[in-house]
């Protein structure tokens, strides 16, 4: 076992990685979902879903999948995916019968364009959607055999072939239909009662109420890391990794995600909403159960930073393959908006 | 080629098929819900998935997978997924910003006794836990070999096995995961933007519009037809149909789907509240476009009939076996609520 070298991840520029990586996702995500008849339906779904944001879920989903030595095309439909079913949790928490919010990343709500009706709807169709996609255009094995299909031999005078080490891109380049099964049921798990569903109504249910710590820690684990969890897991589902790589980054997305939200709580207190993008100190407003409330600013941002540091400790197996994901939980913990 | 005896037809009870195929429904949904923390999320989607209702779409699947000869446990997830995905379309549909209806099947809608908030978020749960239910409740084969697996020698003195002819059921009691993964397709791309979504977004905008034949049929084809066509198609890829037979079952559903909606239409002008366990004249009060409006009734009526009788002709080829879906046909123009 290898541990991470701090000062080569120094070096890692996150920065440049997390734009090349929007970029081709931005770029996957428009071929995704063309417009056709009825247009009204399809362009309030791409109204949000090309609305920009920091696209951190499809981003970790294509960074475990190369991490753990499989091409991001492998898991690229899933990364869409995982936009779409978050998109579709931020239509229908702006309603006016959810956050009731006019503004997100900066634009107009969706239901602010195109009426409640509509967005409902364009929520629904976008959380259907993203399981339509992963079924249908996840790169499959054109055999269903279970049992691993004898290796072709090297190519006659194929470098390719020469450098074949044990696990190779090219051995994973396609997932088994049950990988993909496997997919779509994590994913639905996460976004449903199980999972974002659960969060959300104990968060509403929590509005105005004196919570305590187990609460809001149910509340965040469901809302929030539930599906950055399954960004990673499902990737590592496709790529064919054992149940001790899918533990380790579970634990990982885990913290993470708390993290992000304990950080998401401090920034609707610190920030403006020029920066933000959006309606800053509506927690307060509406007397929400935050850890900033709970602790007090600077626990919550010692708390955010000790979950970052545990997070990082899981990928220390990975080595220098872990450079994207250890700098993104760093990213979590310093990041302004 | 054996042709239907009209005979042999009006002998079927369909009355108690359709009592003994709802009872084992009501059972299935309601051990596939069961609640836990947060319990009002899930007491709200079961509040709407246990309120009775016709169960047709089950029904359908469940009654096409035993006449395409494979056991109704192998499409009993499935047709428990779409009573979920209907389920949800009706709470969204009910909503303020919607249809804005207070009562569905004579009880108040979710959104009256939970909550515009909750009644959003409960068929967003409903809708993502149908998909995760195909993928983890689907009886699968335990080798994901495509090529049939060779069959086990009859065993000695076993009855059943002597009786076992060139299709049995046995051989059908279970499903490959590219099978499944097709059903999840399938049922997702009916519920989404191409399918029932769509023809929802097309009826909104209709309204108060005078509306050609085209769109009018557009909006049943899609917001009825579509969810009952997957009905069927999702029980004959599950039962390892033939393209030829998929194709029959899809004219079937698509005629009885858009007869279904046109007799919806005239029940709403000659019903009863009471009778019909839900508002009616509402069609007429917000100037929808109907079939009775743009033919008259007498007009609708025939069309309906004429719908059904060739969506009966399609089941020519199934024989006795086609009992049930036949009577289904006939039963929707005889309906009265």
């Amino acid at each position: 076992m290898v541990t991470t070298n701090p000062n080569t991840l120094a070096t890692f520029d996150l920065k440049s990685y997390l734009t090349q990586r929007a970029a081709e996702i931005e770029a996957a995500l428009d071929s995704s979902l063309p417009v056709v008849y009825p247009e009204q339906i399809y362009e309030s779904m791409r109204y949000s879903l090309m609305a920009g944001g920091k696209r951190l879920r499809p981003i970790l989903c294509l960074a475990t999948c190369e991490m753990l030595g499989a091409p991001s095309s492998l898991a690229m439909p899933t990364a869409c995916a995982l936009e779409m079913v978050h998109t579709m949790s931020l239509i229908h928490d702006d309603l006016p019968a959810m956050d009731n919010d006019d503004y997100r990343r900066g634009k107009l709500t969706n239901h602010k364009v195109y009426g409640e009706d509509v967005a409902v709807l364009a929520g629904d169709a976008l959380l259907t959607y993203a399981f339509e996609y992963i079924a249908t255009q996840t790169p499959q094995s054109p055999s269903q055999v279970q049992s691993k299909a004898p290796e072709k031999g090297p190519e006659k005078g194929s470098e390719k072939a020469l450098e074949k080490g044990p696990i190779t891109a090219a051995d994973k380049s396609t997932a088994q239909p049950q990988q993909v099964l496997k997919v779509i049921a994590s994913l639905a798990r996460a976004v449903g009662a199980a999972g974002l569903v659960g969060g959300q109504i104990v968060d509403l249910d929590s509005e105005g109420k004196a919570i305590d710590e187990n609460t809001l820690t149910y509340i965040h684990m469901h809302k929030t890391a539930a599906l950055l969890e399954v960004s990673v897991t499902s990737a590592a589902i496709l790529a064919g990794a054992d149940q001790t790589v899918i533990d380790r980054l579970t634990r990982y997305a885990q913290r993470i995600g708390l993290a992000f939200q304990i950080v998401d709580d401090i920034l609707d207190i610190t920030s403006t909403a020029e920066t933000l993008g959006k309606s800053v100190g509506k927690d307060i407003a509406v007397q929400k159960a935050t850890y900033p409330r709970l602790w007090g600013l600077e626990a919550s941002q010692r708390k955010a930073q000790q979950l970052v540091d545990e997070a990082i400790a899981q990928l220390d197996i990975f080595d220098q393959q872990a450079q994207p994901l250890v700098a993104i939980a760093q990213y979590i913990t310093a990041r302004k908006y």
